[in-house]
């Protein structure tokens, strides 16, 4: 690693070492453009597939520099992590490989998923700490204990270089890009292709995606001091600390830092599977959900996006994707008061399907308080062609005397 | 197209000419070692991403090469083409690239969003039929009103052509594939492949995938007639007659067909979003569905795995994650009667805690006849770690004097 004083850490000539470092190692993702995430946004996208990499995101590639890097004395000593998520994972899987014994640290609450898929490599996992803090604490007790070598997540030369190659690749494939947004929680992923793209591109423009929630990296350039914290579903950007070795590169590098909330990484998540059919998990839409958070910042532009990561909870996924066909209208619930009689609810069902509507569930209710004693609700979810659809649907019950109304997602759901 | 003799109707040139006609015309899609599946299945497994191409299937291939071949006159009049999935949007977006009209008939069931997909390319739809024969009628009394050349999703030699040209991509970036495993509907994808594949690789085994619900090429090749029908997931290959071209091919060069029922195909479309982060449909997923159904077929060897198609409906594919989890006994319900006074919920809630399950949901029941007078049931979903997690607090409540039973997915969702 070239050191050329203290604030150039990482040159480009470090970061194609460690693409030759990392050929036939790692995998060499697809770029490729995605039509249907450019109707979307009113740009030009191509997509950096890291989820496809063995553990699912980019991870792996700082950690294997990392790792190849270390002598043979360290080696044989082993390594320590203190990660819940990517970064256990690709350190657990690079390890295994090389045979260097690793010790990961995580959180008591960390999910059973993650702990599970990141033993199944082999490496000692060490669950201890309610907290990040707690777990830092002692995962610094071990690494001092067993003598260990830190793989640090993001504040280190060489796992920003390792990180650096995905721009090097994308740039490869598609030349004339003129912005690459990529996600920022520490900042190793970030500063690592940033030195990398406008070292081949010099005229490329850098964009930061950073989660509302944790704005760590904007405060530490703005120097204001947003509040930090919130459960977000970016856990793989909510950092609250950026890295001292990134933070520079990023306030030279970096034009713009795009703050994006949680309904638009929800939205990203959810275009990235309807639309382009992969799975990115909230961090790894980031990119995405800043486009759609500021579309103008983009428009007409060539845009390369890194997906960085496509480990998202099957049962979270799930919960997005019907979410996002309520927000669309597809979804519908409605609230119907009825007289308590035979065949209301066959008359209902049966004038639901005459209106093109698909019944998704039925929910009658005679017992609640707010229903007149001789009354009851029926609460309806039906499948529709959209907003106008639903609205249509409504006004015919209304024509024809009954008392519904619409039950808003947000009410029964968020 | 060359036509050597009757029985000689795709050759491996015809393909690679079509592969020279498609360069840049549609995606030339990933070949991509899959570790993960590999796991799973005992095989070294490679997926070739055919979900994304702009209209998210490989049926873009063979209608682009038929498309190319009209005459100027042909071109002029336009086509006709009877699909309700995946082909439909193929000849919709490739007809309005070449600004050839395009007129598409579709049953009157077809779903809303594969109608305004289809429209949305500039196509006309015409909706008629409830069954897909009725649809067929119409579309052969439009064909000649209209004078209108007919793009067939499958018995055509240039349709097979263009499908072929996936293999030869497979095969260009990772020569030495044992086997290919291919999904049959009418039989198009797998006889272009097969010519192809055979022709480049002569010792390469081509194996078939086709629904328990559809058997319809194995009928024709076994003489048997196993029934045809039914709600299949995969209803791309839901085909009750193969083609009368691509039959004599697949009898030829296929060396086997496996069937594979809808648990099979679940549990795939499952397997390629949870553990290879991409979106198949039921067809797409059918050939890691026989890989599932048959592993000594595949076991040790290097196998080609064609992701033919990704259009899911999100509901379905929402539904089969979370029923997947259930499988898994990751999601878990369980009936508790208990006696009906205040503070017991309270009780089993925080002893849930204190098990380390993570509490989805309750419902909460006084009123039912099977519970006593003076009692009330409470039914839990909770996620768990596993089955052995899931037994362990049945264990522990049990012990404890509650009476609660397990309430098997089967019953409630299936």
């Amino acid at each position: 690693m070239n050191r050329k004083g203290n604030d150039v850490i990482v040159t480009l000539a470090d970061i194609e070492a460690a693409r030759r470092q990392l050929a036939g190692e790692v995998l060499r993702t697809p770029m490729l453009p995605a039509p249907k995430l450019s109707e979307l946004t009113g740009a030009q996208v191509f997509v950096k597939y890291e989820n496809l990499q063995v553990t699912n995101s980019f991870k792996e590639r700082g950690a294997f520099i990392k790792l190849l890097a270390l002598t043979a004395a360290e080696r044989k000593r082993g390594v320590i992590a203190m990660s819940a998520g990517n970064h256990a994972q690709a350190v657990a899987y690079h390890t295994a490989r090389l045979g260097i014994p690793a010790t990961i640290v995580m959180p008591v609450t960390t999910p059973f998923v993650k702990v599970a898929a990141t033993r199944s490599h082999g490496a000692e996992v060490v669950l201890d700490g309610e907290t990040f803090a707690e777990a830092q604490e002692r995962c610094e007790a071990l690494m001092a204990e067993r003598n260990l070598v830190l793989v640090h997540p993001y504040d280190d030369p060489l796992i920003m270089a390792g990180q650096g190659t995905i721009a090097l690749e994308m740039l490869e494939d598609v030349p004339d890009l003129d912005t690459l947004v990529i996600p920022i929680g520490g900042g190793g992923l970030i500063s690592g292709n940033a030195v990398a793209a406008r070292g081949v591109s010099p005229g490329i423009e850098i964009v930061g995606a950073q989660a509302t929630l944790y704005p760590s990296m904007w405060n530490a350039l703005s120097g204001e001091r947003r509040p930090i914290g919130g459960p977000t579903l970016a856990e793989g950007i909510a950092v609250k600390d950026p890295g001292k070795l990134t933070t520079p590169i990023v306030r030279e590098l970096v034009s713009e830092i795009v703050l994006v909330d949680e309904a638009d990484l929800e939205r990203s998540v959810n275009a990235y599977l309807t639309l382009q059919k992969t799975m990115a998990e909230g961090a790894g839409a980031a990119g995405l959900a800043a486009m759609l958070a500021q579309p103008r910042l983009f428009a007409g532009k060539r845009v390369g996006l890194v997906l960085c990561g496509g480990n998202i909870d099957p049962r979270i996924l799930a919960s997005i994707m019907v979410r996002e066909l309520e927000r669309a209208h597809q979804i519908v619930s409605f609230r119907l008061l009825i007289p308590d009689r035979p065949g209301v609810l066959g008359h209902i069902a049966t004038r639901l399907g005459e209106l093109g509507a698909n019944i998704l569930q039925v929910e009658h209710r005679r017992l609640f308080l707010d229903v007149p004693a001789k009354g009851a609700t029926i609460d309806i979810i039906i499948e529709t062609r959209g907003a106008t659809h639903a609205d249509s649907i409504l006004a015919a019950f209304t024509a024809e005397g009954y008392i519904m109304q619409p039950i808003k997602p947000g009410n029964s759901r968020e």
